[in-house]
Formats: structure tokens, C-alpha cells, sequence
């Protein structure tokens, strides 16, 4: 079998060694425009040219969890697209948001901020039950994210587009159950798929509706949030803050005012990052799965057309 | 039966009123000098005085988990001493010790001083592998730890003075496992009791063998440290940093170096607080189940004078 290897803004050369060393009977090449056509695609923000001559694609395998950019795009008409499964990343966003909720609830900002001053401050005891969590999307790294959260003991609400049950917490659905979930959240996680239906979720209407002193935690894609509503609703005290992984420009422009808010949190899309060991062993054994025989429907990752994740 | 409230530093109306709407049938006051002699103690820190005129006293409740201040006065004859057991403390130290592995794992501090200079930066995704975290002290706080630091997939290692095993961990014992659990130690949390046997043990000679790059938590009792030689292991570079929030004299005196130096982090004193609700309902529950017969050296969080915790 034919494979090609077509990642925008990624060293190549690891990845092909990679993939080479564990698919040994198939050829494994990084694309060139008019290299002839293959059987499988490892992509990343592939140009709309290589898409366009791949008449005989069967998968295309996209070394990220978020598929929106791809979704966007000319599809080969027959090429099933799949989503990294985990492969490390769900560890990575539990931590990540774990130590933004932890930050956030025992304010070790503030105890920083005091210990720079030279002051060895003392702040009442914050009650976990006051600092509900509400994890929106509960896929593979909402649910995890919403796990270990519980671990520590937070009251954790979860949010989805069709119904889920997680044990230990509150789950909601759909449209009818968005406005029960917001107001019973106060630390917000979006973990979203970006699609058109969650596209400016986080907009004013939305945001209000959390519990005073409201904390956002975006770390699905940057389109989720309306940045102006975000800003408007903290400066007005309704929300205490956020910390962001995602923005709608990446990287955040210099002019953009959450560099410098002194309530936003900014880090370099960096929460869960593409682990390549990981990924190469999850792609190539699905590849060799679909050799052998499986459908590639039944591939965990394989995204539904129709929602778009 | 008679109970007494004798802790400083402490807010005393809210604990009599606790104690005293969870113990309907009993007697609780507030210690004066003089004040007759009683059956149960409430303490944090009492005077001497209050311990030489209780010549009938059965149990000293503790209100926190470290009972060394008290294990070094003059106990009256008979009576047992009791810790606090979890009582909300495990859950904040799994948060607090949590937040500062996943900081310098993940190298939080150097993204926020990246982003606070404008820099979008990148930074190689480091192995957990490479970071295997070691808690000494596998009591009820550490064990917590342990697990929880588990479910973030770090390898982690444990030490005790007695074998103890924990599903999921190698477990180090005595003197004879101290030098193969810190050399295969990279990240170190101390939750040890402080006792003759532990104070100082992280020691240069000691924190010398932890894995290069090595980084301390010292979440138990300031005199576990030598300061000064922690100090001069993290200027040399054999060790990454420190997070403490414990020291040998609390507040942190104003001259100490860790205040301004840049690669200790400093909290003041506030891994694991003392949460009066919880607190009141443990060492009521356990004065009840003694007067309805429980021998007190079943209860959990009794103290063994020998060993000291």
C-alpha cells in the first residue's frame, strides 16, 4: 500500500522513519505535488491541491483531535477522515486544566503575587462546592478532563451534544439542557468540536448565564469564544477570569488585548500537543487493522461527516 | 463529659459552637488557667500549663495532621493523642502537590514569563517517563498523593518507614530502601511526620542522589530541609528547583533567601488547611463512639508515642 505524509508547519523526517518502521511492507512517502495517487493520507493542514489528487483515498489520518480546518475543505469522495484517539493527549488536557482549575480555586496567583511582595498572606479557605465544573464536549478528552476533576472532589456537570452518562456527575444535552447547565456551572472548560453549531458559543448570551464570579477555561479551538464578550463580562466583575490555550488567530497577534489582561491566562496552544511516538503507533495500527480486514468505519476516530467530528 | 478548647491561633466561638451543637450531652469550654480538670481536649499548639492540669484527660484531639510540636511536650499520663484523619486535608494536599508537578512538568512558569514578554513560544513536549516522582511518607495524606499523581501516568515511587504497598507503585521501605528510592527519584514530594529519625533528611547528601534535574515539594514540616543545602544544589544545577510551603520558622522570616530566589516557589502555609466543618464532625464522631464504647486506640489517628506519629 501507498502512503503519503503531507503535515504542514511538522519536521517530516522522524515521521516517515516512524511510520516506515512500523508499516515495513508498505511505502511510506512524503507528498510532492503530481506524486501519483495512494491509499492512505498522514496529514496536518494539507494543501487543497494534494486532497485534489487523491482519487483513490481510503483514509485520511489527521495527526491532531480537532478535524474543523480539514472539515472546511474539497474531500477526496470516498476517503473516511480520522481523528488522533487519545494517543497521549487526554493525559496532557487533564493536566492542563487540572492545574488551571487548581490555580484558579486556591489562588495561587494571589499567594504568588504576595510572596513577590515579600507578604505571607493568608486567605480564608475557598469551599469546593462552591466551584462547580462544567466540562463542554464529552468525548474522549472531556470525559477524561471531567474525571479526574471529580478526583478533587469538584461538584462536575458535563455538557454534550447527544445524551452521556459519566458516573458521579450531572450530565446535560443538547439545546434543551445548555441553559440548566450554565447556570449550575461557575468554572466553564470547553472541550468541544468546532463545528457550526459551537462555533461563538461563548458569547455574551451565554457567558452571562454562568454563576457570578465565573472562570473560562477555553482549550478546544479559538472560534468557540467571542473574545470581546469575554473581556466585557470579566471587566464588568460578572466573571472572575480565564485561562485560554486556543486562540482565533494563532499565533495571538502582539496587538490583542488578553496578552495583558491581568486577569487572562495565555499560553501557546500548548495543552495537549501531538506526541509523535504515540500518534505513529496509533495510525500505523490502524493502518495494518484495515490490511487485515477491519472496516474502516469501525475505527475509533472516524469522523461523521454530518456533525463534522 | 468534659471538653476542652485549647488552641492557638485559632478563632474560638465557631469551634465551641460546633462542637458543642455536635455534642448536645456534653460540656465544652473554652480552657482558661485554672479551669477544672476535663475528659477530652480540642488542641492545636496549648500551653504546657493546659496539659500539667489535666490529670484525668483520655484523649488529645489534634486539630491537623502533624502532631511533632506536641509529641516534644510533657503529655499527661493516660492520654491518648489524636490526629486529625484526612478530614479534608488529603484532597488539598492532592491538589497542592498536583498543581506543582503538572507547573514544572509541563514548564508553566516559563510560559507565563514567555507570554509575559509577548512571546508566542514553543517548547519541546518533555517525557513523563523521564519524571518519575517519589512521595516519602505513605500515610493517609501521601498515599493520596501518590495515586492521584498516578492517574496523571507520571511513574511514581513511594517510601516508608514500614513496607507498604500501593497498587500501581514500587514502595521503598526503611533504611535499606532510602538510597534506591532517590536515586530512581526525580520529582520529590516529602509527606513524612516529623520525627527525630526524619528531621533534616533532605539533606545534600540525600537531595544529591535524586535524579539530575531533580526538583523538591516539601509539603510536611520545614525541618525535614536544610535549607542551605537545597540552595547550594539548585545553584550548582543538580536540582531544577524547589516548591515549599513549609519552613523552619513560619512566617518565613523577611531575610530568608527563598522569598526572592528564582527557582523556589514559596507558599505560606497553605498546602492542606485545617477545615473546621470536617474537623468538628471527625472529633465529634470519634468522642461519641468512645462514650457509646470504642476503646480509643482504635480510633484512626491515634498517635504511637514510640514512633511519634
Amino acid at each position: 500500500m501507498k502512503i503519503s505524509f503531507c503535515c504542514t508547519d511538522t519536521k517530516a523526517e522522524p515521521w516517515l522513519a516512524g511510520l516506515r518502521a512500523a508499516l515495513p511492507g508498505d511505502e511510506v512517502e512524503q507528498w510532492e505535488p503530481g506524486a501519483p495517487p495512494v491509499d492512505y493520507a498522514v496529514v496536518w493542514m494539507p494543501p487543497q491541491q494534494f486532497l485534489d489528487e487523491q482519487p483513490q483515498l481510503k483514509a485520511l489520518f489527521n495527526i491532531g483531535a480537532g478535524v474543523d480546518a480539514l472539515m472546511k475543505m474539497r474531500l477526496p469522495l470516498h476517503a473516511a477522515v480520522v481523528r488522533l484517539d487519545d494517543a497521549g493527549m487526554s493525559v496532557q488536557m487533564a493536566e492542563y486544566v487540572s492545574h488551571a482549575v487548581i490555580r484558579h480555586f486556591r489562588e495561587f496567583d494571589g499567594y504568588e503575587a504576595d510572596v513577590k511582595q515579600g507578604k505571607w498572606s493568608y486567605r480564608k479557605p475557598r469551599l469546593r462546592t462552591d466551584f462547580p465544573v462544567g466540562v463542554m464536549g464529552l468525548g474522549v478528552l472531556g470525559e477524561r478532563v471531567a474525571t479526574t476533576l471529580r478526583q478533587f472532589e469538584f461538584p462536575v456537570l458535563g455538557w454534550s451534544r447527544s445524551p452521556k452518562e459519566i458516573p458521579g456527575m450531572q450530565c446535560f444535552s443538547g439545546d434543551a439542557g445548555f441553559e440548566d447547565f450554565l447556570s449550575a456551572t461557575r468554572i466553564l472548560v470547553c472541550l468541544l468540536p468546532l463545528t457550526p453549531g459551537t462555533q461563538d458559543i461563548m458569547n455574551r448570551k451565554n457567558l452571562s448565564r454562568l454563576m457570578p464570579g465565573g472562570y473560562v477555561i477555553n482549550v478546544a479551538r479559538g472560534a468557540h469564544l467571542v473574545d470581546e464578550d469575554l473581556i466585557a463580562l470579566i471587566d464588568s466583575g460578572h466573571l472572575a477570569g480565564a485561562t485560554l490555550d486556543v486562540f482565533r488567530t494563532e499565533p495571538l497577534p502582539p496587538a490583542h488585548p488578553f496578552w495583558q489582561h491581568p486577569r487572562i491566562t495565555v499560553t501557546p496552544h500548548t495543552s495537549a500537543r501531538t506526541l509523535r511516538e504515540e500518534s505513529i503507533a496509533q495510525i500505523a495500527g490502524k493502518i495494518a487493522a484495515v490490511q487485515a480486514g477491519l472496516t474502516i468505519s469501525s475505527l475509533a476516530g472516524v469522523v461523521d461527516p454530518k456533525k463534522g467530528y
